[in-house]
């Protein structure tokens, strides 16, 4: 018999076509496996023990709120202490600023929701998260790409794209995914003047921001927004926030920071979408982070990606044929590998298989096409001898398909 | 400055508007106020020292794990006891049948975004759970409406919805949502051979299914489809359950049972909403049901919320006025009050609030009009006690309404 439901499926579906990454993933559970391709943190730095010791303290000091239906705008006590940690100089935010998600992955969709009809053009760095291109699919966006180097987008061409009338620009200033690149200072600048010029909300993605290992914290683009206005914050910036980096993914909590009129928007959606993050979380990570236990935790963290992307540069120097280039970043989880042009990473993943090593190929961050030479590698994930051991396979790798050529 | 996205929201939101239970919720707040507005389980019977011993087993024993990010199938140890608790005679389910979603809510969602097309109609029962119809006026569905009686859907009408070339029958065949009316067995039956005969799915809410306090337990939709065909589940029955109501609503667990290929679809769908849902919440519902705690524990539910249905149905009967009829549900958490024709059940609504008693008029789940004479229930989060205070209210409002008409 033929369901209905099939037809629309096959027309809507192609754009939500199952990630490169999801696919990858499957193959790297063999333990021979050595895997660069995952977005994965640590789990030797999760805080097991400290989360024992919160649930207990919740259920047991607030047991029937933390089990029972919640506010869909999330706990409030949570939202107010969110507000006041992000609020800083000008920028003054408070809880009707603050929505809690079902991880950032959430605040993409329910963005999409709110504000993408079929057509709908959102500007992008090229590449960029491949997350926010599955989420946007769904609502049938189109994507204005504007290219990124190792200062992160070219705001350059920035006004370009502005012109071309999109609903907002999408940027992931700190330690991008997938290159690793910081946006600077000026660039930021440059572009929260250009998006107010041009009466276009920015939506930032800050998934690794706590993450910086190296150099000195740059302002968020939220912060740069809100030096330009007095009073609470109305601007045209959209800050995404999680928790999945610092406490833990598995517990999907993530956070917007937006003007309350877009809140209530995005609430409205929400409702239908799944009631209400979960309460049971959500009183859990209030624990963790009310009394700097995560400020005190992400120094942990830092110290064992640092560590670890040491590891992997230093391996990347040693082995890597000469004509490869790759990023150096300062924090977060990922770098990027350019090889010579003409090079096909897709093929070379083949040849990796083989030698039982996975990265992902660069041209899943590219909406539009392109980056068919580029790879993502992660670093977080692995010790820094399993990296190192990865490294020399990959290497190898290379030099047979350089030679070939 | 005028944000651009201002113009689709004004758009699109007018189908998503905050719902009325929402915006009385706020207003239920005061503790002078009585509530039979909500939808809220009874907190004092949360699992909250085995949700506690349970969590705690989890993080010492899989703790890196269930922190970690997980596959967007769910956690699955899960999806394979609720498949094997769900197979029954004919019908065979494998882990491939089973999805495991962020409350049940989510899987409403779902659906909507992977089927309905705007205009696409859907088959829904008059009065339906508002929270459907929330979730998939986003997507601009149309609804054919087929009236219940205290039999539930009446299936004589059903063909003629058929006809009419709709996306799916939406029904909630266990104490729905609004009316605690339960759909009778005949009834089903003849639901699942007309929607196979016209090839249209059923999709089947079951929330409270398990919450039988009286009379005998009615095979599922699902079960009867099963039926009709041999090997592994392949018919046009999708079936959404729920740990909201048995385990805690504040962890937002649900599933959806269906055929594989739909779930492979709904599975690309979530992969852009939220990735998955929470590893950690997930495998703790799994330890409180593999060792049987749940299914002991919905022994106590039943008894408490039986009681409280006593309360309510006796309250009524002693202080209503006589021109009123009301559902006598056989489980749970809500019933349904039918005033005499004419009557304005949300102007009552506004002399209740001012006797501090509070409920939801009828009218909010009717997607084509109708029901203004009506109004839904709530009695499974107070005490009898207090029921009984909130009935003699309600009856003081009614008798002056009606003596001044």
């Amino acid at each position: 018999m033929e369901v209905q439901w099939e037809k629309k499926f096959a027309q809507r579906m192609q754009k939500m076509k199952s990630s490169t990454i999801r696919e990858l993933l499957k193959v790297t559970e063999q333990p021979e496996m050595i895997s660069f391709a995952g977005g994965l943190p640590a789990p030797e730095v999760f805080p097991i023990e400290h989360v024992d010791i919160a649930t207990h303290k919740v259920l047991t000091e607030h047991g029937e709120q933390a089990l029972q239906y919640g506010a869909t705008e999330g706990y409030r006590p949570l939202r107010e202490l969110l507000a006041q940690r992000l609020s800083h100089g000008k920028l003054q935010l408070t809880v009707d600023n603050v929505l809690i998600v079902s991880g950032s992955q959430q605040a993409l969709d329910l963005l999409g929701k709110i504000i993408i009809d079929p057509g709908d053009r959102i500007v992008v760095e090229a590449p960029t998260y491949m997350g926010a291109l599955q989420a946007w699919n769904a609502y049938e966006a189109a994507y204005i790409t504007v290219a990124a180097d190792e200062q992160g987008m070219q705001t350059d061409y920035l006004e370009e794209a502005l012109l071309q009338n999109p609903k907002y620009v999408y940027v992931l200033p700190n330690f991008q995914n997938p290159t690793g690149v910081t946006l600077t200072e000026e660039r930021r600048r440059v572009m929260v003047q250009q998006a107010r010029r041009y009466g276009v909300p920015i939506v930032e993605d800050d998934p690794y921001g706590e993450l910086r290992f190296e150099g000195e914290h740059l302002p968020s683009l939220l912060s740069l927004e809100g030096e330009l206005q007095q009073g609470s914050y109305q601007g045209n910036g959209i800050y995404l926030g999680t928790f999945s980096k610092t406490m833990a993914p598995g517990m999907r909590l993530g956070w917007v920071i937006a003007p309350s009129q877009v809140i209530g928007k995005l609430v409205q959606a929400k409702q239908g979408v799944d009631l209400h993050t979960a309460t049971f979380t959500q009183m859990i990570a209030y624990e963790l982070l009310k009394d700097g236990f995560l400020d005190e935790h992400v120094h942990l963290i830092r110290r064992v990606y640092q560590e670890r992307r040491d590891a992997m540069l230093a391996a990347m120097e040693e082995y890597f044929p000469e004509e490869v280039k790759w990023t150096h970043p300062e924090g977060g989880m990922f770098l990027w590998v350019t090889l010579p042009e003409g090079s096909d990473a897709t093929e070379l993943l083949k040849q990796a298989l083989e030698r039982n090593v996975v990265f992902v190929p660069g041209e899943s961050f590219y909406p539009n096409g392109g980056g068919q030479n580029t790879m993502r590698l992660n670093y977080s994930h692995d010790e820094s001898e399993r990296i190192r051991e990865g490294i020399g396979r990959l290497a190898r790798v290379l030099r047979t398909s350089f030679v070939a050529r």
